[in-house]
């Protein structure tokens, strides 16, 4: 495989899918350049030689030392946010993002396509879509966590967990700050709602997620209270 | 890892996620329970016993050697296409359904995502959406192709091309025959419109893909051409 090369991050503070690739590489402790990205205004340069898609996360790998807004093209780019956790996965063995064993491997990916198309709070907090689908989801994503351990597949965090909890922490900040599309109140009796016991697990559960120190290092909860909750998502 | 235990599948010919998954297992040369499900008419053990999705496909991986109609609890259930086919990528590596490389499994994975979330046939099936989006998707497809080889990484065939050919097939199979809810003509209306130079890339890569061996072994043509195509989807 040979020694992981160097790594520049496109990405940006508002972004929970690239927030999803910040804390893999925080996990695995690797160095690398982050290029914020402005989402209202993005470089002319980034489409064409970055990614065509336009949207953040996306990395350039290896390649000569360059700066970020001249990405050289003997790099390789690569994009999609769960892909680029894969990747780091991959690159990094030794941080454990993936269990070793293949059906524990299938489990952790099937949370991630759970997570993935099922949470999705963005209707309710930008379409003012009925909230109930959120409290369904979090009723399934409570029954696949493991009798015991810390995350969604034990005691180590995975790519289940980075999956997730980007999405979980925006939902957050968004109700208990009443920003969104929806009604105001409406933030609280969601979070009410969730308090019922039968949610026992699934907070505790999210709870360590918002602990975890990757999280906290690559959130910027300012930037997102100041500015609007998934803009340009 | 140890030795791969006993995987009872759980598909219908109909179902072009299903298909993946036999795929893959054809190209890993597994062998395997299948057990067809009736999709108009679910057995009732199969949502609470297999999959809580109560879709195919599922496997049920190792435990005792039982009956498929009355699983044991004892095997390990997994469902999601995609997860599947990671899964014995992962049992088999000797299959090469993905590439060893870091960078070439993400491109696999990129390609994957692709396809899935942008070859989206059904919409004009079934709903008589416009098809101008599936010949935008065919270009941006062909521009993902390698320069030289037979298939989306090179000269294996992949996880890329797994998740792609039964949609592929089944597309071409329903325009072929002007089995949908579209207009009839429209069928060979797109048809002529993919026989353009600029697409002989794609046509070139998608003809390989409906000549793999994996591919004719598990494609029902004659129950598919009789039944709708996609029903249950
Ligand atoms: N499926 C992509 C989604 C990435 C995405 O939607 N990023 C948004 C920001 S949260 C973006 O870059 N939007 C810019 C645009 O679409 O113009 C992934 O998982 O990486
Ligand atoms: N996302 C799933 C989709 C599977 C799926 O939609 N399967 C259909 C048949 S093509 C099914 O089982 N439908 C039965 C139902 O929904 O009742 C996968 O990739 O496996």
């Amino acid at each position: 495989m040979g020694h992981p090369k160097s790594i520049t991050l496109y990405t940006a503070k508002i972004c929970p899918y690239a927030q999803r690739v910040e804390i893999a590489l925080a996990e695995a402790k690797v160095e690398y350049k982050a290029y914020q990205v402005d989402l209202s205004n993005k470089p002319e340069w980034f489409a064409p030689k970055v990614n065509p898609a336009s949207k953040v996360p996306a990395i350039a790998y290896g390649g000569p030392d360059v700066d970020p807004e001249s990405p050289s093209s003997e790099s390789t780019k690569l994009a999609e946010s769960l892909v680029l956790v894969e990747f780091i996965a991959d690159l990094y063995p030794e941080a454990n993002l993936l269990p070793k064993d293949p059906t524990l491997r299938a489990k952790a990916r099937f949370f991630v396509e759970v997570v993935n198309s099922k949470f999705l709070p963005m209707r309710f907090i930008l379409h003012n879509e009925p909230y109930q689908s959120i409290l369904d989801t979090a009723t399934v994503i409570q029954s696949l966590l493991p009798e015991s351990g810390k995350y969604a597949m034990g005691d180590e965090y995975t790519i289940a967990d980075i999956a997730f909890t980007p999405f979980y922490a925006r939902f957050k900040l968004s109700v208990e700050n009443e920003i969104g599309a929806y009604e105001y109140g409406k933030g609280r009796e969601i979070l009410n709602a969730l308090q019922a016991p039968k949610y026992a697990k699934f907070n505790a559960y999210v709870d360590r997620l918002l602990e975890r120190p990757s999280f906290k290092a690559t959130f910027d909860e300012v930037k997102l209270t100041t500015k609007t909750i998934y803009r340009g998502c």
